[in-house]
């Protein structure tokens, strides 16, 4: 019961979320084929964010549905790790509209990475709370893909300073290795006859 | 219970999608009749880029009423399309800003074709998985409508061109077809004594 | 099932209806109190526009209870509600800006008549569906109010010519008669032991 | 059942209002570092004004959680939290673009009080219908809590206008007191085996 509220709620804000970036592709005045050009740079800040919206709900989605009761502490990781959720449109936004310059960039690392981080403390408190033996601290057990995401966005802030190019292309990486979803949790729910 | 959330993500996102549309609808400064009549275009593409949207939420909620378990594959099947109904907003205001011009009008059918084929692609997957003697697959069969819709969507590409009007008219044309929901689905729906 | 998907989806576009109205605030850049005095008409329609939907809510909330299934027709009737109830937003704006003058308030009578009309039609297909011995059939009895509601809305369109204040002061009695939830229905579902 | 889209209806519209108010986060066209130092009253009230909403569901969820039924004038009165919270960006935006100016925190504290007079009318009323041996009432008590809330914002508008910096630090300190869930009705689910 309770359970289902976080989800709902969760649902509602991200599905917000992906959604009114889009409000970010500001419509063009001309109608010309020319006048979508300069716009291109935040379609391709919208994709790549989307998909890491998209990777999250996917992964919150496993996660919780091995969960079996939440408490406030869990309530809040949830709100925190929301709130960094939110904060993508923004430098999804700032990244595009000025075409991969060096401080957009570093932003936009700076959120994945607590993004990253946020989901990783969730985690962490979950499977805490659920004991050793449940099915979702052995479907997580060491969540080194968490940690090696946060270490590379922090690598990608930095070497934003050199070519924020390069940056955006670890940011994309971390996404492709993410697009898959959580095969741990996925064998575990498919093993779990519940399902 | 997966699925579960599958429908409230997608509906949350569709809801949104079509709700955002009307923010397109910039509120006119005069208080004059006539500070309406430049909105007429916006207006008409905002009503058939609701309808669109409308279909799209009936035919899911039909599809998905008939699948039992999802996989990761169908979540981002579901993303995609998801993704591109959330490029709609984008092309009904640039169509309706631009009373009907030549790109404009090649885009809206570009984001509807797309729009089609993930339609189409997820429920492929859907049927796939769901195997050769489920509900799904008898009630879906071969999915003809869609791919029709997706090549008229491609004329009407094409003849804008020529005259962009004559695509908006096939536009609404494939749109009078969809707004019947599936049939298909519908009959087995009522033949299933679970509804 | 079917109907709870309705009920979800019909929540988030009335939640984002509902809520959206609120970006028409359009924060003053001054920091004074007399900053805030302009948009006093536009609060006024806000609060207004408020409740409106928020009545929708409740009565549509009310009405779906008593219901058992839905079809295609159904789901388009509520489509067609929920397209209605979409441009409040836009009247709402364009009467509080322009401080009630005439036409902006003439086209607010007419999309809550529009939404009346909505609504009577969506309780008349679920009445006719449910057979005359449903509760829900019971509950509606005749639905004057709702029909009387329609004439007042188009009575105070008619009285915008000559002053526009009177339209408004319609409207508002109009939902004062609303505000109290329809007893016929709440009534029924007090008598019925699943509530 | 009814109580479900109670909390449907009020996840959407918190969710809604939770994430909107990032749109004020106007998105800079300099890419330099310093663009970002205006913005940062604003970031500093979106992080309060987020808590403060996600302090609210957090309490809502709690709350309704202890219910089994509502009627019309809960629905209202819910409504009527809903109104209030509708309300947070606004005068988070006006308090964050003005640098915590005397008038916008003035009006700052007066929504943060409505909304917590609203919630406590939400709390009697549910208290009252629900009868003294239920959960809820053993849970709530006499809600001090947020009656001594809306005294402090009430100060807190006082102070404002000699320095409205420690009304800031009012509402801040607030909103650490609420940070922890309502204890009293953690206790009582914790002690109720449905959980």
């Amino acid at each position: 019961m309770k359970k289902g509220r976080l989800e709902a709620f969760s649902d509602g804000v991200i599905a917000i979320i992906i959604t009114i970036m889009v409000l970010e592709l500001k419509v063009p005045h001309s109608a010309e084929l020319h006048a979508l050009v300069p716009m291109l740079p935040t379609l391709f800040c919208y994709v790549l964010s989307f998909i890491y919206v998209g990777i999250y709900w996917n992964n919150h989605h496993h996660m919780i549905y091995l969960v079996d009761k939440i408490d406030g502490k869990v309530l809040w990781a949830n709100l925190n790790l929301l709130f960094w959720l939110s904060l993508v449109p923004f430098v999804t936004a700032w990244t595009g509209e000025n075409h991969f310059a060096q401080w957009p960039v570093i932003f936009y690392g700076a959120i994945l990475a607590m993004c990253g981080a946020a989901y990783t403390l969730l985690g962490y408190l979950l499977v805490k709370r659920s004991g050793k033996n449940s099915l979702l601290t052995q479907a997580m057990g060491h969540d080194w893909k968490s940690v090696v995401s946060v270490v590379i966005y922090l690598v990608g802030m930095a070497i934003a300073f050199y070519n924020p190019l390069i940056s955006m292309a670890l940011y994309v990486s971390v996404a492709i290795v993410w697009f898959i979803p959580d095969k741990r949790i996925e064998r575990q729910i498919l093993g779990d006859e519940a399902c």
